[in-house]
């Protein structure tokens, strides 16, 4: 799976040319070829504008031009805008005068099916064969906001542009760029790029988000996905995003099986599992929201606001019902809502007396009357709580504008003094005075609870940032054992991952209920007796596995009912005799394995045995390969993780050695992923801590096996 | 647990008066005996204003009064404005006076400790000597919005009222009733009735739910609750609301440890079980938000718009990826995002041939060429596909107020054409579109993941409102067998609960070796011996319980030890020899008990045995008593439900047994309400389905049982 890197100077060629052709360009400003000439006009861009247009010598009162050919100098961009059927000269023609990038709106390719996907793949080998890079087809174009680059036939760009600002923003879908575009001059965030990436027949994504983690003028990244469909590339995005220190916050679709049903619909790409998004994103500094509001949301926060470091939550209301509801979403969601420090809580008393102080604090309506009491008591909360993050719910009283005035002065003062904390108003405010707190560094919400969400999602971008470490990591070689299209049998596959780490259950092959009787007195009572063929995966329904079996006599018994259950239900497989093995008992049952993604590659799966798995679905995920910490994670992640960790009076189990099993299989599965397809290791016994584990049956699947 | 009724007319008569007299009034119309003379002037309030104050002769240009004595009618309110000290003889007077209801702004009584509660106490003792009904002390007032009642001194109001509208709004808190008030206005929701009950010394929030229920001006209650004290007054007013056909939004607190407590400081109220409130939720048309947002919108909702009937919800849109994101939001929340049937799809194909047509529904971006499709389109969805609620994400289309006069009229005829329909759009709007879709009858949001939020809340109550009851329900009086402060043994209760309808195992009790032998072999092998003792409750700690005893010579020798080890272990206790009882096996474990809820009464809880309660505390609850259907939903609220009903190849439980028993329970609980403490069975072995179930060990305690 090696992969071309994502190539973020191909982008900057796209978002920072010296002058930009329109091909296709049209005189009427509300047509399709019309638009970016009248926004390029309007926007300041600062270089050349050159419309094509072989029937007219003006567009727009600018000088046309016939051809590309024919531009006074060489545009580094050119945008098509012509039926698809024309596009193939028109990108010709770019080639030829050496244009950098090309943005191709015209729909008619990959996404009506085989035809056009034929004719996309005559336009890639065009732009390869001339080294022009292209954003889409099928796409909504591209803006560069502080520059005045606008690249686009988005109608939302008629009603105004968003201000410059912080946010890039990147997204597969022209519906939803103009959306969010719209969006964001509705509610004033500040974008620096926005890029609408169609059907990716060359740049993608991923492209993108290099460009964006080197952009000076972006400081957080907004990512709209519907799939992609090179997880490797996405990786190595994700990587120099890490590296530039700049979070990214996601939205993508998909999670539920109708929305997921809908998204293979909906786009060409290949979506890989959504848990695999969801293990993708939590080894980067990435925020997966939910819904338009969060993810705007929490990108302007971001922009706006330092991260914080850790999770502590200080809260103070003018109304103590409005404290308690904090104080449950900010539980719910993880936060801690940590009391104030005893000393503190008197100070705070005896500034008013009515106060209530430990956390929530409430202040009362008081702050009416003393307008420095908010400021006052957030001082304390800051110096002596330590928190990371305020809220300060101050109802209505920003409504009225004298007293707005009057409590902005102190919390200036706070805010330069305490220059790392993440401080919050809630409220109701007048625009004015919602832009007054804005511009003094708080973050400004209406409602109190999504106060609380976002100072929840800062907190996970933070634990990200801070925890994050580049993708690549070295496999040994040596574990690259795996053959393509081969079948494996049990013993097999318990020896293979044995030498990979993964502990087995003591067993032994015979070939004969003699040899059986043997090895299982070399063993110890009691143990199990398997069929040992590669040919049948379901052992126990045709009656090829006996447990429990307690002494020599029964284990020969039950050699002789195995091989006649196996010769009576499968006469076609080949046997290999009847695996002898340990019967472990008394410790945690759990199952793990490993499912190889068809974008992300191998995903190790780890859940509890029994109802957890069977009743509860309780799985979690993490994509191969990874390191103690984010094995300990996983498994801290299961609802049932106290099992293992002496709930209820249970015992203790070897933590320790499951972590370590996590990371040798997510090593071997990593070295192997280009020949497997899955493992399963069910059950895995995990004995009380210090005594280890072991796998007690095992099946590996390679591709290309029925 | 006889309790007074809630009494409607009490608060009619505070919230309808004929005339309103201020005592305390001020001229200055800043002060807070001068805001409500001042926003009663302004209001249109049409009876008299009286305002008393006896150092004056006019206040803010009306006739002052000295006295309340001295008005020239007898008012049915007094509003009363004064320091705490002097609010017991005003009150005095306003009883001469003859005033049906006081409203009492003063603090300084039970919130401040047990001075001002003996304060508070001399109050009511004068308001019921003379039949005056109060609001508060320590409340903000209330207010008759389309009669210009507006008896607060909220400085809300001097930015102005919300409009007249049909949100009757309930809340213990003022400071949350003034910022829910502004939030009104801001937002445009028109209410009908605002009441702040404050200390709740005589009226409270049940007064007022029972009046707004009856209130032909209120069509939605929506209810801010921090506590009640009184449970079953609650009940009778939820009857009178679910007989009125009204739905109601409840915000409610503490849910969290950290919420609790927060709750516990902030107001006097004893709050019973957090829990036990969702259980009194759940058994009326009512739906408890979690954020002021959402309680905001879920009244405005359930106030302009048909509540629907089932949870198929029709998604359409002109972007396929919010599409995904809403039908992920929808089956998160449990949603029906039923397809489209195929004939109705291929008419939609036949529309618009790149429609997306299953559901979600995508129009791609033709709208803005075809302003008649959202509405053709939704027709189709509406006739075929049996839809609840549809929502249209339009995204930033309203915003070019051209589009926005075309897409309506089509829309229009649709709304009259689908009545029962609800009909939602979510979209980026200019106020008049929104406001015209508005008037149109659609719901309108700006972010679609809200908008099926909001759906979502509509839905529950469309269940519970068809699915709720009158609370009362006969319980047999033979059921209420418990003595208070008795002390029972385990066999005891089993008998008890035997009594009552709930199977226990076969069980004799011994008081020697030899008849333990006898009673085994009669009950039949294997059997448990426990100690039978009312003064031993821990009986595994002290050697007591013997299990899995599979003959007579076992039987006597577990006698003899179990007999020694309570004596060691227990030296004080009362022996009553041993129980023995059949040993069952095979079963599915439960857990069933009762607590005894302080404000709402006994509520009964179930859970699966074993890692489900102990690790998943996956426990349920529903107040005592309560029917078949309500026992059934309880278990299937279970994470662990399908352990029950034959999941991955386990027999299917009698979950008849199970519910019947569970019934029975709850009587008997409601029939001893006044007695018992706690039921605690477990385990509760449930058999395979048509074998039943029994109770295998049982603690029963009372109250004032230490």
């Amino acid at each position: 799976m090696t992969q071309r890197a994502p190539d973020p100077s191909a982008v900057q060629t796209l978002l920072e040319p010296n002058a930009v052709a329109i091909i296709g360009a049209s005189g009427d400003p509300s047509r399709i070829g019309g638009r970016p000439v009248d926004y390029l006009k309007k926007s300041g861009f600062a270089g050349p504008i050159y419309p094509i247009n072989p029937t007219r010598d003006t567009v727009q009162d600018l000088p046309a031009y016939a051809s590309i050919l024919d531009t006074p100098e060489r545009p580094d961009l050119a945008i098509i805008a012509l039926p698809a059927a024309a596009v193939l000269t028109a990108l010709t023609e770019c080639g030829q005068r050496g244009v950098g990038a090309a943005v191709i709106f015209s729909a008619g390719f990959a996404e009506l099916g085989p035809e056009g996907a034929e004719l996309q793949r005559q336009l890639l080998a065009i732009a390869r064969e001339y080294g022009v890079r292209l954003l889409g087809p099928n796409c909504l174009g591209a803006m560069n906001i502080p520059r005045g680059l606008i690249a686009t036939f988005s109608s939302s760009v008629q009603s105004g542009l968003p201000q410059a600002g912080h946010i890039g923003f990147v997204t597969q879908s022209g519906a939803f760029g103009s959306h969010c575009f719209a969006l964001a001059r509705e509610r004033g965030l500040g974008l620096s790029r926005l890029v609408t990436t169609g059907n990716e027949c060359d740049l993608d994504a991923a492209d993108c988000l290099a460009y964006l983690a080197g952009d000076p003028d972006t400081r957080v990244i907004a990512m709209h996905l519907e799939g992609c469909r090179d997880g490797a590339r996405m990786k190595m995005a994700l990587d120099l995003v890490q590296a530039s220190g700049k979070p990214v916050i996601v939205l993508k679709g998909g999670e539920s099986d109708i929305g997921a049903a809908a998204a293979m619909s909906h786009t060409a790409n290949l979506a890989g599992a959504d848990a695999a998004y969801d293990a993708l994103f939590r080894r980067y500094p990435v925020y997966r929201a939910h819904s338009i509001r969060e993810f705007i949301d929490v990108a302007h926060a971001a922009a706006q606001s330092a991260i914080p470091r850790g999770k502590r939550l200080g809260l103070i209301t003018v109304s103590g019902g409005v404290g308690i509801l904090m104080a449950d979403t900010a539980v719910k969601l993880g936060l801690d809502v940590a009391p104030m420090p005893q000393a503190a809580q008197d100070e705070l008393h005896a500034m008013w007396s009515t106060a209530t102080t430990r956390n929530p604090v409430d202040t009362t309506a008081q702050p009416v009357a003393d307008p420095h009491m908010p400021a006052d008591f957030q001082r304390v909360m800051l110096r002596d709580g330590n928190y990371d993050v305020l809220i300060n719910f101050l109802s209505m009283l920003p409504l009225a504008p004298a007293l707005a005035d009057k409590l902005r002065p102190p919390l200036q003062t706070l805010r330069a003094d305490y220059p790392d904390a993440v401080l919050m108003i809630a409220a109701l405010c007048t625009p004015e005075a919602r832009q007054g707190f804005e511009d003094d560094g708080y973050l400004v919400y209406e409602d109190p609870t999504a106060a609380v969400e976002t100072a929840s999602a800062l907190t996970v971008l933070g634990e990200r940032m801070a925890a994050s470490k580049p993708w690549s990591r070295d496999t040994d070689p040596a574990l690259a054992t795996l053959e393509s299209g081969r079948r494996y049998g049990e013993y097999e596959c318990l020896q293979l991952l044995e030498a990979a780490g993964v502990p087995s259950v003591p067993a032994r092959r015979a070939e004969n209920a003699a040899a059986a009787a043997e090895a299982a007195t070399e063993l110890g009572f009691p143990v199990v007796l398997k069929i040992a063929s590669a040919d049948i995966l379901h052992k126990s329904d045709a009656g090829c596995v006996e447990l429990n079996l307690v002494d020599e006599a029964s284990v020969r018994a039950a050699f002789d009912r195995i091989i006649a259950n196996a010769r009576h239900h499968h006469p076609e497989a080949a046997l290999d005799g009847v695996l002898v093995a340990k019967m472990l008992g008394g410790g945690v049952e759990m199952a793990i394995g490993v499912q190889n993604d068809p974008t992300f590659g191998p995903m190790v799966m780890a859940g509890l045995g029994g109802v957890f798995i069977e009743i509860l679905e309780d799985v979690t995920f993490e994509l191969a390969p990874f390191d103690d910490a984010q094995a300990k994670a996983m498994l801290e992640r299961l609802r049932g993780y106290s099992l293992l960790t002496g709930a209820r009076g249970r015992s203790v189990a070897d933590v320790d050695a499951l972590v370590a099993t996590l990371v040798r299989l997510s090593e071997f599965a990593a070295a192997n992923a280009d020949v497997l397809d899955s493992i399963d290791i069910n059950p895995l016994m995990v004995m009380t801590a210090g005594q280890g584990l072991a796998a007690a049956d095992a099946v590996i699947l390679t591709r290309g096996n029925p």
